[in-house]
């Protein structure tokens, strides 16, 4: 029997979805499925350093840059963000009951093996650089996620 | 010949996405796939019944709970929401046009025999208790899910 | 061997939303997939002609009808939208790295034979008529969909 693939286009750069993404991500990994997890537009910015990086851009392309959150720790919530106190709370609670924060499921997702994919289509579009972003990411288009997909069981868009 | 499956995740609570994914939902069960709609985070205000519960809770548990929606009637647009008016005139028409409500979806989903599961793990960082929503629910997991969706022939994540 | 299946519920009106799906789709077409996009909610908008076209409708069918954007042109970002700056950044990088415009994907997909096919529930919902959305649009409903995603190898929300 072969192994069932799961596939996840995160779109949102939001931290509610994307804890909702690595969870599930997580956890089919842990269901032994072969995991996918393709990064485009704003959910770039999850795979984003902490730090900022000196780069050389056009001006568009670094206004982008600054605006955009650098990394998982920055996001902020879909709905009830009431300027940046619900990112607070949510953090808070699931501190409280003991679930991993966010960077704590992202290196997880790593150790399990899930295959984090930036999409450099969109990468180019944001102007962002291979080097803003964490290691371990692999560089991918459409293309790479349609095979992928085409063979996924759980093919979500997030 | 197996009976074919459909799994919606909704983890938005705005009414138009609700509305959507219940129409995609009792659509399927009309056409004898076996559904499961999974609620997680502000998905789960959708469970949540009209009265006001009494519960024990931790002081953040109880401002979310008072902050989110209690049920389908308290819903907001994802889009033209204008202060509730936007909620308001969509359920005009759809009175105009003798289309169910939100709460007449949900209980022919009842009716027809949908699982509608509310993950638990999301349950407890809003700090929910299970009192607090609509009988005749299930309470799970996202291994659950995954059982579910990895059999499933439509998967969506609304 | 059968071709390959492809479905996009189209029910966010938002420009980047919106981009995300035509280049989905367009690669799957690409790729020798049957492609088909159900336009359903604020993804109608996509659809709609540029000029106002006259109409009989009620008062809130005609509210809806001049509040809702007219086509692609005029799309908000789900995210970044600065009172409409943001969408003219995000076509100003596109055209600079000759990426197609939204109008150029949705001729792309019609070239591609991919099937656009517009919800005829909500079409009545909003109060939008045949005669204000593009030529070579299908209708239908959710059984058409159901009946094309139960076949479906990837079968996308967004």
């Amino acid at each position: 029997m072969s192994t069932a693939k799961t596939t996840i286009i995160l779109f949102s750069g939001e931290l509610d979805k994307a804890i909702a993404a690595f969870i599930i991500a997580n956890g089919a990994a842990a269901y032994d499925h072969e995991v996918t997890i393709f990064f485009t537009f704003w959910g770039l910015n999850i795979l984003r350093k902490d730090e900022l990086m000196r780069t050389h851009k056009g001006m568009l392309e670094k206004a982008f840059g600054w605006i955009m959150p650098r990394g998982p720790k920055k996001l902020a919530l879909s709905k009830m963000n009431f300027v940046g106190l619900g990112p607070q709370m949510i953090k808070h609670v699931m501190k409280k009951h003991n679930a991993l924060s966010l960077p704590e499921l992202i290196e997880l997702a790593q150790e399990q093996g899930i295959k984090l994919v930036a999409c450099t289509m969109t990468m180019d579009l944001l102007g962002l650089q291979q080097e803003e972003l964490i290691d371990s990411v692999e560089y991918a288009g459409v293309a790479a996620y349609l095979g992928d997909a085409s063979q996924g069981q759980v093919n979500l868009f997030i």
